[in-house]
């Protein structure tokens, strides 16, 4: 038999096909929009090669340490190795990185921009450093550095020209936080995507590499904060041995730019604390948190401060003992100020009261503008009831002047096909950002009342649900990627646009192929219309299955509170559907601003898109399309499963185009959000039309089952309970 | 600026840089055994280079297609490529796969040994193939292939010779079932490794790729059974949307040669059936069953049966309509067995009687030997309390000749050190299968039992409570992944032993450096019994933290049932301590057979390890050291942090002879473990030594706290309840 003998060629060969039969090449979804994957477009990549020569960071931090091994890491994967780290003097095409402060070269250059930034901003310039023609990513802090660094990876990443770059970025937000609705027996509320990334047992002794790649996927979107707990908090959290655990997270997202915050149980005096009250005016009390925070500070010194859920949905808070959020809030607030913390009270409030749930945040809230210390932020969500497909902006919003008013949007899609449906958010949350509140004229966009700028506040913030957790893909799908994604980038910069913001993902998470980009981008811009058209149209909301919130069930009556029933949110009778909220109703409308007010008062003027979020309508009203209100709900029904059919379409259409795993992934996906979106429209309109007493028109599909089938259906262990 | 232009080989080499810039090379633990990383050793890799020129399948099927896909992966990656698939006539050094059947060639060769396998087995022969060196994979099945497969690559993985094979292996026991404990809202009880597998709410739409990889592991090992649910069942399982996701999961792993059970709760034909009461006995209850069970096998044809526990712990079963275990088991027998199921019934009962609980599954089966259908397995763990770092052999072993007895043993280390110590468990496997039950004489071990070789049972099986979950890592510790392995191996042939074992796991799972395989193998080998020593030693048991049996409070007692109390089990006074089980106290040891029994009642005779297990011994006892009990005791304790200790030496010095992230991760866990171990002993000995009133010896660390501070800690998310 023949001996082999290669030469180191054909023994390359034989190496890099086994690490191509190794799976080396299978992507599961991991990596998130830093894959790092070779670029294919050799043009391109000869470009980049000739640009870059190598890098060179002339400082050491943990940060810059991270910012240059992200960079070493970024680059060699891309361009396919060969970019080395330099020293000394700059080379032709050098990718110079650092702070005026830490490298000498780079204050001699006086760069443009670096005076008009934040902390967090960074500039990018191809210049020419002593002599050579260079490129340039400088900030003022070694964090404005790493989130230059990530955007220079981006803009390779998205196939971007860097000959001719004067970039200046800065964040207009100041926090921009991720909420982790996860408990700490690690199951997650409202998580579709596994269980919860915090393994409380084993910290602090033992790190899961993963936390060190969550840093990086926020860092690389400039996500600076995370609120590790649950708003339905345990106070467990707040005990020593729990907050050694947290300052082991606090550590190393660290240098990544990521400071830790946690929730505060109101009544954690007396569940941990053996107080007999919890009152916020109470000495003892006040005493208690006082310790309680410098405890925590001893061990996280830049720990962000508290997120508070109090006084709604059965969590303690300061109404307990008839104080107002305000008198809650500043009693924390107090406690932290000295380390410069804050608070973050939530503003999600609904009594059981007989007044509209829409009208009860503002109604709580109004009243107290101006009465929370300085270092409070009230987290708004971005309508009046929660997270649905579509909402009105929350009237809170330009209602309180003379307070810090957050945005809580919701990525874990709870109401939007939670873990299994492809629903591009990043359209939603433009609706809510770009809602004009009329609350100083015309352009009191909410985005002007979160960012500070409509009344020169300037403690900002901005929260995010997460939809992480321990599922490979992080969080639950491929697509459910896109929504972090975009709440980072849009948290970053509001202007942003939903495609553009869409167009950078998809070239980053899969190829920069204009046949697959340019029809999934498309797909995704659509996308969270069809679930407002398969599941709520037309102002239709709440309507889901009780507590999973999973499937259709807008028949659910006889509860405990009448705003825990669907039908309080439909009203459907034989005469028509939807909640008058108009000066002859609720009058919720009243709680925005007269050109607002005036808007939705009138049945003619309010945007199809909102119709029976505001108006009781009878079946024959005619809508804009000339058909009657309900053919056009069955219309839209419609509509949005045959734009998840489409999806599907599409999606065939691209096999071969992508690694199979992923592509697998999404097919079966697909495939569920067909049935879903079938199921939905069917038990929706089989149950409406018990009230509108008319027929499906005969060009759509019939209800494959019952009503009372739909109504049978039980899923006991729906997850994100 | 020069430009690049490389030739093949450079190219080459850049993508090759790159991909290990790109962690290829990272490992983390989830291709478990299964790593088939290129071989380092030049001389071994071009022996086996030379001998395999290709693998020749002539047939296809199913399960033939996945022996393909995995030699042709595994070759591949072992010795780095270029290992074609072949057709037609076979070459020089052709691995020639097959069945009689469906491989002329292979019937040719009229193979030794195939005529001496059951259809499990296969041989492996070196020979000649119409005139050409070959090596030859058969079995009389495609299942037998694809587990000669995964042999044929051990013996690569673990560098062995494959010139001059003449294998003939058949496993002893026809069912190697894991049992996972996982319950339908994906929690694990007493899972350490994350959280269940099962995705219950996606399936039967879409399959996790991790299914394959399970399947894959377990068909490595010969493990051909899976129960997907806990033996604390829910009925809801049974339900048809259920079964369709039971459904999936069967079909996807019966090509890997496992079959699916569930377990069956037995009052389902009241929780799910309507029905108004589940006597074993009423023909309703009857038809209700068999209805069910012919529903589960219109969907799954090969479903293999239930897993029952009944009247334990809570759950319900015959005995709440006063009928016998026998009639339980034998009513689902019945229902199963027109479709070949087996039911699988356990014997872990003990209620709250006035009598010893080791006695209790012993008396209330043995009466009901004989009783039992031929299609019933008692299942009984290994020891008569439960499955505590050490127990003798459960008496029933040996006790029920007319009865099929199977073994349960406990891979998820729930009183081993849950998720982080590392416990090689395979000597705790080892000692149960060779105890001597003295049933019929002398030699007949627990194995024999099992086995069916002592009655001549061919209905013989095999359990281990599974470590599996979501982690990466799927065990939760790398070490853990050894204990999966053992099992699997032992119920393929328990003749194996444990170091043997050890041996191909280190090189399967890290390296064939003998370096790192000889101290790793020599720390596995001892590690069990350090837990006994750190935890329970001399046959102390049942001194776990409660509910969760996380950390140590042998100060247990005032509980509901006596037998849930840690007092009731070391027995501590001023004057001793153990249980007295000889005929002088509560005669369990009247439950073995007379030679064992007449050892057990002799304090002189019987194993130390056993001391405290049968005997209530005084403090000042001399034991075979020379020390008194106390002493010994606090010899052992300490015995067992030193060898922890040692541990961590060992693996400090191993540092660099694998890849960093798992280094890392059980260097971290060894410190968890010494931390975790001198709790144990320094709670134990602390309380202990109030009874003893002996102070613990000078050369010895003291306990860093005091008692009190032990018995306060609590761990509310101690993981695994």
């Amino acid at each position: 038999m023949k001996k082999r003998r290669h030469g180191a060629c054909l023994g390359l060969a034989i190496l890099l096909a086994m690490l191509m039969t190794s799976q080396a090449w299978a992507e599961d979804g991991y990596d998130l929009w830093l894959r790092y994957q070779p670029i294919t477009d050799t043009e391109a990549l000869e470009t980049y090669r000739d640009a870059i020569s190598g890098v060179l960071i002339e400082s050491e931090s943990p940060t810059l340490d991270i910012a240059r091994e992200e960079i070493s890491r970024g680059l060699n994967g891309l361009l396919g190795g060969n970019v080395p780290m330099l020293s000394g003097a700059p080379e032709d095409g050098a990718l110079i990185i650092g702070t005026p402060q830490g490298s000498e070269m780079i204050a001699e250059l006086d760069l443009e921009g670096l005076d008009q930034i934040n902390d967090d901003g960074f500039v990018i310039h191809s210049t020419s450093v002593r002599g050579e023609p260079a490129t340039v990513i400088a900030a003022n802090t070694d964090q404005g550095v790493l989130y230059g660094v990530y955007h220079f990876l981006r803009l390779i990443q998205t196939q971007q020209p860097i000959d001719d770059l004067a970039l200046v970025q800065s964040p207009r937000i100041e926090r921009r936080v991720l909420n982790h609705w996860d408990n700490l027996d690690r199951t997650v509320e409202r998580g579709y995507a596994g269980f919860s990334l915090w393994e409380w047992h084993k910290l602090p002794d033992y790190l899961n590499p993963r936390y060190i790649d969550y840093a990086r996927a926020n860092a690389s979107l400039g996500i600076n904060g995370t609120v590790l707990t649950n708003v339905n908090a345990d106070a467990t959290v707040l005990m020593p041995r729990y907050l050694d655990k947290v300052k082991a997270l606090a550590d190393l997202f660290r240098p990544y730019g990521i400071r830790v915050y946690l929730t505060a149980r109101f009544s954690a005096p007396m569940e941990i604390g053996g107080l007999e009250t919890a009152d916020p005016l109470d000495p003892d009390v006040r005493a208690w948190w006082q310790s309680k925070v410098d405890e925590i500070y001893e061990r996280i010194p830049d720990f962000g401060g508290f997120l508070v859920k109090a006084n709604s949905e059965g969590q303690p808070g300061p109404g307990d003992y008839d104080r107002s959020h305000a008198e809650g809030a500043n009693m924390l607030a107090d406690a932290v100020a000295p380390h410069d913390g804050i608070i973050m009270w939530r503003a999600f409030v609904y009594s059981p009261v007989a007044d509209d749930r829409h009208k009860q945040a503002y109604d709580e809230f109004v009243p107290l503008d101006g009465d929370f210390h300085d270092n409070v932020l009230v987290q708004v969500k971005n309508g009046p009831i929660d997270f649905q497909p579509r909402e009105p902006f929350n009237p809170l919003f330009g209602a309180m002047p003379s307070t810090s008013l957050m945005m809580e949007f919701q990525i874990t899609k709870e109401y939007l096909g939670q873990g299994t449906h492809l629903a591009y958010l990043a359209p939603l949350f433009k609706e809510a950002l770009d809602a004009d509140t009329y609350a100083q004229g015309e352009g009191s966009t909410v985005a002007k009342v979160i960012d500070g700028s409509l009344s020169g506040d300037t403690l900002t913030a901005i929260a995010g649900v997460a939809n992480t957790g321990t599922d490979r893909n992080w969080t639950g799908s491929h697509f459910n990627q896109a929504n972090w994604y975009a709440y980072g980038r849009l948290a970053w910069n509001h202007d942003l646009s939903a495609e553009a913001i869409a167009d950078e993902w998809v070239r980053m998470t899969y190829t920069n192929d204009p046949d697959f980009v340019e029809p999934v981008k498309a797909m995704m811009m659509g996308s969270r219309e069809a679930v407002v058209d398969y599941m709520t149209p037309l102002g239709l909301h709440h309507l889901m299955g009780e507590s999973h919130h999973y499937g259709p069930a807008p028949w659910i009556a006889d509860r405990e509170r009448e705003d825990w029933t669907n039908v309080y949110y439909h009203r459907a009778t034989r005469d028509g559907v939807g909640f008058d909220r108009t000066s002859e109703g609720t009058n919720a409308v009243g709680q925005y601003a007269p050109p607002v007010q005036e808007m939705f008062e009138d049945v003619d003027r309010t945007p199809e898109k909102y119709l029976l979020w505001f108006h009781h309508v009878p079946w024959d009203h005619e809508v804009s399309s000339g058909r009657t209100l309900w053919d056009e709900l069955v219309y839209r029904y419609n509509r949005g499963v045959e734009y998840v059919r489409d999806m599907r379409d599409t999606w065939a259409s691209l096999e071969g185009m992508i690694d199979e795993q992923r592509y697998r992934d999404t097919e079966a996906y697909l495939e569920i959000q067909e049935k879903e979106a079938i199921w939905w429209r069917d038990a929706s309109l089989s149950y409406f039309q018990t009230f509108s007493g008319q027929e499906i028109p005969e060009e759509y599909e019939l209800p494959a089952h019952t009503l009372e089938y739909y109504q049978s259906l039980k899923f006991p262990f729906a997850p994100g309970i």
